[in-house]
């Protein structure tokens, strides 16, 4: 379906190659854009609030990870239903620096600004704002700040103010914070401004109650200008620990007169300076956040002020080079060019910035739907990871995708208790979690999802391909592989037809669930068994020790693999052949059709508009079950079929799922519907920018931010990554001049130049790539370029 | 599926054809006997709780309809999602007349008592009670209390406690009360056991704070012994009224010394007699309960001051008098004898008994799933009255029937609101309610229960059938079948092959929800669709005033009868020609069979042990959809294809809804398994008085009670009520030496005799009776008996 995109305007937002910039904030879009300007390193995450405080949608700051638990209250409950809400945690707010001229504070929305812009720099990997601001007093500041948090290490954050007094003199107070602004603790200003009660299950959990507890504040007075303040604090429920540290650093014409008071949800160094017409001051604040379950509050203080002085020791500016040189090596391997399209450019390295942002520091955590900018979603992990993100990141960063596929693989001894809860045999991965438990509460578009195991297995495969893992894939990969694999063959049975079937399912398309034989799950579960059985048999020939290892874990044994061979061959695949399409569920094509001609634009999103029974009984789709399915196992579809599926589907799916639009590019631009692949490639890019779904306040899309990457990657520069290698087969949107896609392959830093003549890739270091071509497989070598025309 | 039944052990509940009798209350069944053991009206209905307070389940006193509201909180909220919670309140509790003997209370789990028995007479309709008590200080006295609720006055009831000394002589107190006992008004003892929360979703709501605010106390001194006293609250949210007072009349040998104490939720007159051995005293308590919206709780009071000043004019003995009338009135029009089975007697008196305490007085209220005997099921209404309750009244009590009937029309435009609110026209009944609005936050096992629609069409058939009240199918029978055939034609939809089909709908089998083309709701659906054009065609032929009236409500047009018709025509019903039998729904025989063999009995019900999901996709019931349309609907399936039905089906029912075994006997009676017939005969017979479902605590079960009496008229009975008279066709269980039925049938009042030789048939009054048999009609003419050997 096509949806309306209204691109930024460029008056406001100009396009700059390597920055988004805003040179006019208005209070409108408060909230999109204090997400579309959140700064993070995947650890530790701030929203773009601005740093006098007040004015905000929501004051956010989120550490990965870092969630509060509470009892899930189902309306009607029943067995084995999600019991553990979890929710990130909005946690204490280090980014305040108020500022007062002759005792006036600056609000935004109300001060008389010359001048006011801000910008998210993608190579600097900084946030900044400036500001010339006319006192009441008739006086003139210029204010700037630029806010970094560290993509090198995950615990430091740093913010420089620099005032200079432009007109007048005056007395000038900074007064730097460390505030717990939680429900409850109302002193303060509150977190978010509340928005109406509605429906939409998007949305993260309000508390209504205290979050977090005060455990110790601290004052080391020796440290810095104004001491080093600290405080702590410990969720309720799900007794997660907490500390914010932070210190100053002062320079610039003038001394100032230093107060530090603590308080057990408030700390603040207030600075106060007498500024002359010219003079100019500039103070540096160190933040650092640790967390942990298990560790004192006091330990963790330890571990901030650890943390701050090392990063002091260093310097400023030699911070700005780590960060720096950090984000050069990721362009220089994963940067994805265009030629002609200066626009697109600008919105791809924010997308990909995004995905950075959000990933480089995750370490043992998950990648929430939403990374660190927001709590929507509340923070938790679906199969994004997996199927978005993972695939991005075995091919610019493998490392991280490891610690990734490391992640799930810590959650396998939960997911084989759900298993079990669920009268299961092997592992089922939870739908929705942070801890590891399930906690989505409506599980016909939850738990039902049981395709989320198959997603895990996907990743496991993509991280194989692009780095040759074996030392993984033979030991917690499999381990996964086999949980999982004996999940499908528990769920599914083998009909009176003699196919095996997998009833009361629900796809990714949220707009039919609890369905028999859905496509997309009957796909990825024959890929899934048979990948077990393939890699067992591998350990079972090749690797004792992993054998081994694997055994004491799983008592696996090699006629398992037969098992799952057996029911992957006997797996039932709905097809209709006079349609000559797969059903996306064995009745799907009996439903009846959706109504799109008397349904006007504003009752989309369907699902805050009709209740799910009436979307369920007819022909409409969140996003493209059968797409994606040929998307991810494009192997087992031939082309015309592809194409006949996404003729059916395309016109019946809305894009309600933000997931879509990629997928749709990706299918449309193989199938050779260029033009409508430009299109869905459009949308994706511009989703968050654009604010397509309405709900870019509630924290960039990841997992479209590497559906971005795979339209381009897999889209337009149709490269296929295969068993053995990868394929490549180029189509450019008709107005591109060139595209330039930079990605890693069992070792090798290749990159792959595609234009309007033909298109030649270089592998810059590592061992080769093998190229599989229509005309037979190509090895390339290192330093070497290969070109085709 | 067979499941085990135990019988009540008759050496503690000794067989009598006309009461049920507990010769030794144990602790142990307390809740389960509470229920059995209850008094009600259809309006007020009390468990059996001791006068003296203390040991109970659950101190319940119910009132038909008086519910609070309350927020439905979703874990994961959607458009349209049932937002009022609504459950029965428990209302104040004018139950307890405390006993002191020489100050000692008395508490019958710890007493030493001689004697101990009660029971419930079905032909005074008392429940009495009496036990003798060997006080601490060795003293006797002997204590019955006779409670009565008017059948005929339906908001008086009446307590006698007589009090005779048996031996020694003591102090004596009565102290008899009117107590709230909400939670949160937690001076006095809590309403209940708090059991181990669970998954039980049958269980009502517990309300964790205070319910009923106090707003008026009354102590009227002129009027009786220690005078009249009465309390009144309203409900916090649902604002609803409840007044209740009372007044005592003492006699006998001693006159007391009287203190009356008033307090908001708690009025007391204490009642102190020296008693010497051999004396005797007597107390009467008149009970009244008004309750209301809008009315002002002071006219309330007045309103029980006038209720208890009548029925104390009129005196004790013509109050028990009228109330032995009322029932003899019952039992000669309905009562069902069985010969040569007496255990069998006893409990199908038992359970007609509770039909009558459920609906006598129940007026412009539905009948809740438990009557008022508990607020399990929060004290809703659901298809019950519909399918199971007004069938057993048409031929009963046609006007207690038609009182149903016209409360739910009342409900209509609650109706209209709520298809509205689902995106549909017409009008779509709540699954369950109190209010009108739907209540049911499960939706996959509630509003997609779309089929009570068509229950309230087949109610209305079944009145019309027993009654031939042609002014209330004309009108409000007519607007509900408009406005419900409207809601089935949007619903559905004429699909590629040709036939009408209704998608994503719920059958009464909750154990598979959400299914495509159930054959229960495909074919209710049909016949309300049907049944609506022939009423709509016959009041445009014959009922000018009428259609008017219908026009101007609906605006309905008879173009519509013809796309009814049609559409109806259209019906897809499911057939798999191999097995000859209904499919449930459209893929069901598609599903995995349920492992019944390695599922212990400790697994039912299966709802309470498995996650929905699980039962879903198995081919395992909780009651026989398609059973239960060849019930309904029986005119629509061979007989042979009946029984084919029936063999599939029976194996794979559960019979974990209470629902469920009642059918299951009919239509085994109707197929020729006698055996069997009485087998589930029995599980329905037992049901409470076995506790077969273990919630019996919960409140009896009056839609199965409903089930027995039709058991008996349709299963052995073999009556079939046909649209122009009925047919019958009995067959006794082996060991029946006969059976006698009586009912009503268009204003004749009718007796089927059936023994093993024959049956006959006796008119008493009315215009006679059209019965047809396999050879033909046969006219039965008023004080005529028509046999047939």
């Amino acid at each position: 379906m096509h949806r309306p995109l209204e691109l930024l305007d460029e008056r406001r937002f100009p396009i700059d190659p390597w920055r988004l910039i805003d040179i006019d904030p208005a209070p409108i879009d408060l909230g999109r854009t204090e997400t579309l300007f959140a700064t993070a390193n995947g650890y530790l995450g701030m929203r773009d609030n601005p740093p006098e405080g007040r004015v905000a949608h929501t004051h956010g700051t989120y550490v990965n990870g870092f969630h509060e638990t509470w009892e899930i209250q189902h309306a009607e409950s029943a067995h084995a239903f999600a019991r553990v809400g979890q929710t990130l945690v909005n946690v204490p707010d280090a980014k305040v620096m108020k500022l007062y001229v002759d005792d006036e504070p600056i609000r935004v929305d109300t001060a008389d600004l010359e001048k006011h812009e801000r910008l998210l720099d993608f190579s600097k990997g900084t946030h900044e704002r400036s500001l010339i601001w006319r006192t009441p007093a008739g006086k003139r500041i210029s204010m700037t700040t630029t806010r970094l948090i560290s993509l090198e290490h995950r615990h430091l954050a740093l913010i420089r103010l620099e005032l200079v007094m432009l007109e007048g003199r005056a007395p000038v107070v900074i007064s730097s914070q460390l505030l717990n602004r939680q429900d409850g603790a109302d002193e303060y200003e509150s977190t978010t401004n509340r928005l109406a009660p509605g429906d939409d299950p998007r949305r993260g959990r309000q508390f209504e109650r205290r979050v977090l507890e005060p455990i110790e504040q601290r004052h080391v007075t020796e440290f810095g200008d104004g001491g080093e303040i600290g405080l702590s604090h410990r969720t309720l429920s799900s007794k997660m620990r907490i500390a914010v540290a932070c210190r100053h650093e002062v320079s610039g014409d003038v001394s100032p007169a230093i107060t530090t008071t603590i308080q057990p949800d408030h700390a603040k160094v207030v600075f106060a300076f007498d500024l002359e017409v010219g003079q100019r001051i500039v103070i540096d604040k160190w933040v650092s956040y640790h967390t942990a379950r298990e560790v004192p509050c006091g330990e963790l203080l330890d571990r901030c002020h650890r943390t701050i002085d090392r990063a002091c020791e260093g310097g400023v500016e030699a911070l700005f080079a780590s960060q720096e040189s950090t984000l050069q090596k990721f362009w220089d391997t994963a940067d994805l060019r265009v030629d002609g399209d200066p626009r697109s450019q600008q919105a791809i390295r924010w997308n990909l910035f995004q995905l950075v942002q959000a990933t480089a520091a995750a370490d043992e955590h998950g990648i929430p739907a939403k990374g660190v900018t927001s709590a929507g979603y509340d923070g938790h992990y679906f199969w994004d990871t997996e199927v978005y993100v993972i695939p991005f990141l075995a091919r610019t960063n493998p490392g991280a995708a490891r610690k990734l596929l490391r992640f799930r693989h810590g959650l396998l001894d939960a997911a084989r208790r759900r298993a079990a809860e669920m009268s299961q045999v092997g592992a089922l991965y939870p739908w929705r979690t942070i801890n590891g438990e399930e906690a989505s509460a409506y599980y016909a578009a939850g738990t039902a999802q049981y395709h989320i195991n198959a997603a895990v297995a996907y990743a496991i495969e993509q991280y194989t391909r692009a780095t040759g893992d074996l030392a993984f894939l033979h030991r917690e990969g499999a381990e996964i592989l086999v949980e999982t694999a004996r999940l499908w063959l528990d769920l599914g049975f083998i009909s009176r037809d003699g196919a095996f079937h997998i009833h009361r399912v629900t796809g990714p398309d949220e707009y039919t669930t609890v369905v028999n034989d859905n496509l997309y799950t009957n796909v990825m579960a024959r890929f899934n068994l048979r990948f077990a059985a393939q890699v067992l048999r591998r350990i079972v020939e090749d690797d004792d020790s992993a054998l081994q290892w694997l055994r004491e874990r799983t008592g696996v044994n090699l006629a398992e693999a037969d098992d799952w061979d057996r029911c992957a061959d006997l797996m039932y695949l709905p097809f209709d052949a006079a349609l000559g399409i797969h059903p996306q569920d064995d009745s799907f094509l009996d439903l009846e059709p959706w109504d799109f001609a008397g349904t006007p634009s504003d009752q989309y999103p369907l699902l805050l508009h009709f209740h799910p029974l009436v979307i369920y009984r007819h022909q409409v789709l969140k996003q493209a079950d059968v797409v994606l399915a040929m998307y991810l196992r494009g192997e087992h579809f031939d082309r015309e079929t592809k194409r006949r599926n996404f003729d059916y589907y395309d016109p019946i799916t809305t894009g309600d799922s933000s997931l879509s639009a990629c997928v749709q590019s990706i299918a449309a631009s193989e199938v050779g519907y260029r033009d409508l692949a430009y299109e869905y490639f459009l949308q994706a890019l511009h989703l968050d920018l654009s604010d397509t779904h309405g709900n870019t306040v509630d924290g960039v899309h990841i997992a479209n931010a590497g559906g971005v990457w795979a339209g381009l990657v897999h889209g337009f520069g149709g490269i296929r990554f295969t068993e053995t290698g990868l394929a490549i087969a180029p189509d450019l949107p008709d107005h591109w001049e060139g595209l330039s896609i930079g990605f890693v392959h069992c070792g090798s830093r290749c990159r792959l130049e595609v234009n309007r003549s033909g298109w030649n890739i270089t592998v810059f270091d590592g061992p080769g790539v093998l190229i599989e071509l229509d005309t037979g497989a190509q090895h390339v070598d290192v330093g070497c370029t290969y070109s085709a025309t």
